[in-house]
């Protein structure tokens, strides 16, 4: 678990405060709030804030005085169909807030998606801990020989041992030395050789000594509608990896705090399928019965095969 | 006041609500929730729902585990150097949703601060209540002579009350005349002629008939950072009366929200004066006692003008 | 047509200027660049500036270090892959400027996409010509019985006349009074009564009178990733047909300015039909010959209806 | 020098080629399009495109029809009012492009602004060369004993040398193993001992192995507007001197591209000091005459050194 007793405690001694508002409560995610979701070897995910619920959205969409809610159905309703004609403020006003815990090249993917806001863990103002992200065996992908940026099969023997010990061993000895770097040139090196004084050197220069899989931390805040475009493109099968698994315990939190609003996610975005123009024109002639083969459909190999594979006839 | 007893009725329906959670809350910013401040004749502001406080900056800022405060001195000289250096990010950890009705024409000025999220009320969808602005006599300014885009002294006697007039009727015969286009030509037109038929035009249409004086509403979203920039702006002696007062409402709760991070705007933004490498290069004579004249200064007229002002030597 | 001697003037004399550049050149857009293309009965889209071509696509998605392009058709591959796969930021790095002409009623549509940058001419500094949009006839829709943002038949006869005569007279009446009231109080009104005099109200209150069907301008750019988004909403049959004709004078624009983008964008996103994991689940089915009605489908009525439509079996 | 002589070949035959265009044009931009200015050990910062001239930033605030400008003087006079009262918008009407080497500890600083569009060498997909930055040893900085995110003296002698020898050496290992770990199971790696056979580990997992020093590129295409707060933050003292360098080599690009914009720039904010509502107080009480001290002053000691600093009395 990459959390000391201390910090479980502060976030126990969080957690256990509890006061009035009069604000859109949400009491699945009242029950997660602050607790860590481990993902990866050191990393979480845990919600430190939330704004509105699922009520929100559709208060927002009425522009209503009061709750601006009816019945359950049409409630649904209105949110099925906001999701399916891409009407994306409502959804706007809904904003939540996580502390994640993550390898630096993972946050290197994320902060891409520019329409949130951040405050991450400063390494000229502080000092990273010597935790770095190791993949699992079944993770040890080779590079795959069909797409540049995919994964193909998993290493195993010699090979994988030989790779695990190469990423292990640099990024200890290069956080030993960004350590040893920084490291007081009076006092001796906790882990040094023995007598060993640091340089003290500023630590804004130190960390370029770390390798990629160090971990960094963050605040990450973000309205709902940029985080399901964010979780949409993170939870792709050709997202890798190591930040997909992030994505997918952000959806837990989204599916206790906006259960209507998730399930039409799921099904208008996430379970979706695009067909371009071309493609449409192949399905009017699949329904019509006609034998069509790639070739004479007019789609490239590779969308053909996307098409074929979506429709369950790969 | 703007607001219909149905509508306050729902509002005070809303506020009566309580339940208990286990985020940042603020009791004074609580009491204020869901109810409507009056702006101009017919406008409004509320808040509708916040997140965090101004622990929340300072956590944020140190990306603690727990609430990440310390003593009170140190959160509030934390808050005050992050405002004066222009560390940004903190501040767009905290955020709040306003309610509010206004004028079209306020309305196209507000729209211009883009990192904000909103949803206005529909005339493609639904139809504009009968509601105009018009000035309080003392606000019916003459253009300045001076500033192609400010007011002068107040228009008096005749000509204001023939404005005022102008302004009303036009407005009222406009709406009266959307009505009428929207009616349906089933039944009499409530407010026309005896026995006259409405000609059932598409709402998306009928609403090109109104004044830009006619109120609308919406909800709006924004961090804390960008409402600051919002405020900085509309609090400005060059912002438009008509959108001053909204700025000012929302600033009463920005207070109650955030005291210490709002004590820290007042100081470090709203009172200050920027001085430019010229102006700064007066400020440095003047202190050596040298007696400067705006012609020798270096310095065009109007930034003397602005100087000297700020100066309180005008 | 919505321009005056002078201003064709100015435009000719821009237009005829040329100077060498070492920058990306797409002669089909120079060849439209400054030139005013009308749309409704007073507007206009004219292209200012433009940056990058289809190749910038290439360049930038290759990080390269010369042009960056290799053949003609395996650059087409790349932009189509990009655009299918939601690769946005290559798109980002062309970038357009347009002046456009338009009634207020459609700025306030139009500016909701933040993505943008905007200067629109100031009623506060500057006065808003006697300009306003009156639909054409065939465009004088009635109200949608079953969509209630939406239009249903042309209205036709008395109807249609006693609408277009109160738009017009409206307009024209505020504009006068707006006159009225901003006119210098020593000078006749020009078009007021023989000797009646203005009041000299200041221009950012005067402009509350105008109605909504004034025209307005401004500059917009935006890069043609957002521009994309922009089309694809405002393109989309549920627009309004106000908007809708500006969308599409702009996509003539995108189609001189990045043909093979415009082109994978047509056939990706604007002929493009997502289908929902539910209707994804229906098309199965129909191709595995299942006979289906709506109400075994699982489909609402509407999703049925729309789904039908789309695969040409309504 | 950065570059290799293919990718010089490269520049080359891209800065050769000129086409006449209708377009803003600026020849002192023109001359340095495409080069690359050498920044750091082995980045650079080379101008790609660029849309507008400090004339389209007057055609914009004047919405104009033609050039919009005017006589010099006055256009000048509008783009410092502008640049003073924080009319931000006619400066977003022009675009550059750059194309950046830079470490991705920088990267990772840079990134930080949003307002702006990016396209990195994607490490997932392709293989990042063997170059990583190595302070001069003149910038291989103690951290500073007052200011934790700051540098004190400079290291010298021997732990100048022995933190030299760290960097090299670790990023050297870490990129050999990059490259063992990369390699291809069938050929021996390059730079392997004799017969050493690569593991064929996928990219996007290979690369968490490589240190912050690495370099890494990026297309980065922003308004004058965003650019401007990016050098503002960037050209200040307590940035880190290793992104000042890039913001200086840009600022050296944005005076040659709108001088008057940037002349407006480095007098209203690079050289600017922003009197906080305090500090105004005690300038007039200085101003006055009073003999005045920091602790009868109101303000903090760091505040008061701020100012004194600023006013050339520390």
């Amino acid at each position: 678990m990459p959390l000391s007793p201390d910090q479980l405690a502060e976030i126990d001694q969080h957690q256990q405060a509890s006061a009035p508002t009069r604000r859109a409560t949400v009491p699945a995610l009242e029950a997660m709030l602050y607790r860590a979701t481990p993902v990866l070897d050191h990393g979480f995910v845990r919600v430190i804030d939330y704004m509105g619920d699922d009520a929100a959205i559709v208060q927002a969409a009425r522009v209503s005085y009061g709750k601006g809610t009816r019945k359950v159905s049409e409630d649904a309703g209105l949110i099925r169909y906001l999701m399916r004609h891409r009407h994306s403020t409502p959804f706007e006003m809904c904003e939540i807030k996580f502390h994640v815990k993550l390898p630096i090249f993972v946050a290197r993917q994320w902060i891409r998606h520019r329409m949130a806001n951040v405050n991450e863990y400063s390494a000229r103002y502080s000092i990273l801990d010597r935790e770095f992200y190791i993949p699992e065996p079944e993770h040890l992908a080779a590079q795959s020989s069909s797409n540049r940026q995919g994964r193909g099969d998993v290493l195993e023997g010699e090979a994988a041992s030989a790779v695990l010990d190469l990423l292990r061993d640099d990024a200890a000895r290069c956080h030993d030395h960004y350590a040893l770097m920084l490291g007081d040139d009076e006092q001796e090196v906790a882990g040094g050789n023995p007598g060993q004084r640091g340089y003290g050197l500023a630590r804004e220069l130190a960390r370029m000594n770390l390798t990629l899989n160090t971990y960094t931390q963050w605040y990450w805040k973000s309205d709902l509608h940029n985080l399901l475009n964010f979780l949409s493109l993170r939870l792709d099968l050709h997202a890798q990896f190591e930040i997909r698994v992030y994505a997918e315990a952000m959806l837990d939190c989204v599916r206790a705090w906006v259960p209507t609003a998730c399930a039409a996610f799921e099904d208008y975005r996430l379970g979706a399928f695009t067909l371009s123009s071309s493609m449409l024109g192949v399905v009017k002639r699949l329904l019509d019965g006609e034998p069509l083969e790639q070739k004479a459909s007019g789609l490239s190999r590779r969308e053909w095969d996307e098409l074929m594979q979506a429709l369950g006839r790969a």
